[in-house]
């Protein structure tokens, strides 16, 4: 995968745009474990994820973490790179979930062609809305609270009902038993696997980590 | 107040597109307690806040709210215009909190102007920025919960040992009382002020709504 794959539009900059972007671009391979940024070191730039997978997190005073989002193949992620902007005011640390291939763009060759140019400088308001999207909704999760809670008791209840650690339900279902849209519950169950907690397959959820959906039913 | 006051880029926009901003702005007043926009309304533009005070907040499923963040005069509410950018997937509402005068540039204006101006769209982002900064913030304040309510707790503490409402200490004296960088304590005070709990003034600190203090330390 190149730049052009990443940035849809690739074709709407100049080819000295162009040329600049892909010139300063490098690879990096990091193994799983690794921090590739955390908020007090340089800015290093945007990571464009080949493969594997990156975990944004903030970390409290006394060292918890909270994930804010995740970044799967194709992601760009921007805030590595937010030495970019004056405004971004707060730190964040990215850690590799899994071995990953990227692609680093420095933010300054990154930010000296969208200083220039209308449609990245548009695309990348696109990706942080996006993020912006992201953050607003865990603030929602854990603000409002009972969701998760209830969906995590929801599913050991029946759990415990079918003596089985897979359950065989559709989202619509599940939503049906919680009064609760199914758009919903779809939402928080890819939540619950992209935490560990659960696996989704067609049709079905298997409890992967009971001890984890008990700490958060019991929260 | 004109569009020019708000958009320090206003100089690097062609004469073209300063008219067709100039041409759709228009006034308009509200009154204390009047809900401007929210989520399931239509595209209300960008709000620009010539007098009064904003304040912009999520809505829980039962109808509890949490303020995300207020305007003040010469702030830009960008979010009353998402329609402009798909990747925003949130609904916020905006309320007056006093009687407020406003400009409004409606949407597809700002959108067209900003998809062909760089210098627009980069400070279109640095708007975003700073309000994913605040949120994050917001986050991080709710998530550690222990400073606000430490600090509700001390201003308590010395109020009642001092038999005063007004407390004349730095922000500096506070922080060290508390174990605390200054800038942290100046940023919570700044947020109470906000939040209407006390009112600051040069080396001294008004506690005006002892209840609502009282309520946060006993979240």
């Amino acid at each position: 995968m190149t730049l052009s794959d990443y940035i849809p539009v690739w074709d709407k900059l100049s080819p000295a745009q162009q040329a600049q972007l892909l010139a300063n671009t490098s690879s990096r391979s990091v193994k799983k474990g690794t921090v590739i940024h955390n908020g007090s070191m340089q800015c290093t730039g945007l990571l464009l994820v080949q493969s594997g997978q990156l975990r944004a997190y903030i970390l409290s005073p006394e060292g918890r973490e909270i994930t804010i989002y995740r970044l799967f193949e194709r992601d760009i992620c921007l805030f590595s790179a937010s030495c970019m902007m004056n405004s971004i005011q707060f730190e964040i640390t990215i850690e590799a979930q899994k071995d990953t291939q990227l692609l680093v763009i420095p933010a300054e060759s990154y930010g000296s062609v969208m200083e220039q140019s209308a449609p990245l400088a548009n695309f990348t308001n696109e990706i942080m809305a996006s993020r912006f999207s992201e953050v607003m909704w865990l603030i929602e999760q854990i603000l409002w609270k009972s969701f998760d809670q209830r969906l995590a008791e929801f599913l050991l209840e029946e759990s415990a009902i079918e003596g089985s650690s897979t359950l065989r339900l559709t989202h619509e279902a599940i939503g049906r038993h919680m009064g609760n849209p199914r758009e919903v519950v779809t939402r928080m169950l890819r939540y619950f696997q992209s935490e560990g907690l659960i696996k989704l397959s067609r049709g079905s959820v298997e409890l992967v980590d009971l001890a984890g959906l008990e700490a958060l039913r019991d929260r």
